[in-house]
């Protein structure tokens, strides 16, 4: 389950990184860079922070593979698309939803504190999409009058909270996925 | 003593991180995160970069705690303070003064290297506020005509100078804390 | 081979960051801050992701020394140079060639996964380029209609190739080098 969330956190925030290099007209190497660094981003900074060191993808490079096929898809279907932006933001949104999930069990296993888990899985969901708006110079996902923050925030709570109450892991996930996707989905 | 520092440090900068997220007009989440952000942000680097993972407040998430009080007390209490900008300048000041001291310190300690324990004194005082000032888009501290990275160094240098003279920890804690609060006060 | 490339590659990119440095007139600290920061930011994040801590400049503290001596001589030459802009651009060509073979040269040796050489040979090589056109403010590298990730990804990629096909170290950096430069230097 957390590694199906995982792949899944990073072919969507793949694909809004890819997303942002379509909008500033990049060539085919530029859709690479933005789909790895908004993919694997917010996962390299929980790995180094927790110490697990060399990160994810250095361990298991099929995460890069996956970065570099969702760019090139990408690549060839992103001028068909009228509403990129809007797809851009609702991928983001479950790229959020599957991170918090993912950064809060590891944060968790990794600390056995529930406020670290909480701090991972916001950092996790978050960092991503802050670092492609950083690179990509477009106005930030953390200043926008939305739920942002708050919905990575909550289904890392959600999900530290289910697994405090001795839930089964899948539905610990279930739920951190569910809430954080409700929220920030009901926001945009 | 350098525990104290390093709260200090944590306290101040997360003052002026929800102090950031008050000029943006973030909701309380937004506070929490840049709080942390600003709190924990050099700190987390200086971690980082001499190899002492899990970081500090993984360890210790009394750290977080802290970030997430300060941000609440800001929330409530931000809109009764007419000179925000000031304030935040100021403490930002302290934090500078507290984390010169803490990152040469333990710059010093892992690596046994003056250069080093300068160079980890500077990045950890100045790292939390050019985070702060990159995610919250406002003109970064780096770039004013102002004295703050010389600050930062000034303050790591004495702290080193006196450890290598030999003086006992607390002083030389109070000369480098000392030495960069001058200057970056002056300079305001 | 690998250190003289890795000196080199702290070397110029450490003068680009001094050029930017003078670009914003900042002071003599403000020289050091932008060279260290430049010079060594790409390297840093290479180790960092490896897992190979304390990074190589803590280790090796002659790296700082080699960025203040740089910044010290760019600090009173470089109102004497007219081109400023067009040095840095250079010299940043000549960083990212270097840096891009060091890079995959070390993702290499550590992972054992040409996918992971070419990532961390791309990453090490634009880097320090990317955080010094963020904290000066400047329009970031990444975006300009130039060949530019694509380079250090071309450099890498010829060197990884090199090496498996068992060319001695020597003639692996001189081609993945040669690629790189040729590429971002035609494209400047």
């Amino acid at each position: 389950m957390l590694i199906v969330l995982n792949y899944a956190g990073v072919v969507v925030f793949a694909a809004t990184g890819a997303l942002a290099a379509s909008r500033k007209q990049l060539d085919l190497i530029g859709f690479l860079f933005f789909a790895a660094i908004t993919g694997v981003g917010g996962g390299t900074l929980r790995d180094l922070i927790l110490g697990q060191v060399p990160v994810f993808w250095v361990r298991e490079p099929a995460y890069i593979v996956v970065c570099v096929v969702t760019a090139i898809v990408v690549f060839f279907t992103a001028h068909l698309i009228e509403w990129r932006y809007r797809l851009l933001i609702w991928l983001d949104a479950v790229g959020l939803a599957a991170y918090s999930v993912m950064g809060a069990a590891l944060g968790l296993a990794a600390s056995g504190s529930p406020t670290i888990a909480m701090v991972t899985g916001t950092l996790t969901a978050t960092c991503g999409g802050v670092l492609r708006d950083l690179l990509a110079e477009e106005p930030s996902v953390l200043l926008r009058p939305e739920i942002y923050i708050s919905a990575a925030l909550a289904g890392a709570g959600a999900f530290t909270a289910a697994e405090a109450a001795g839930l089964p892991s899948y539905a610990s996930s279930a739920a951190g996925f569910g809430v954080a996707l409700a929220l920030r989905g009901g926001a945009i």
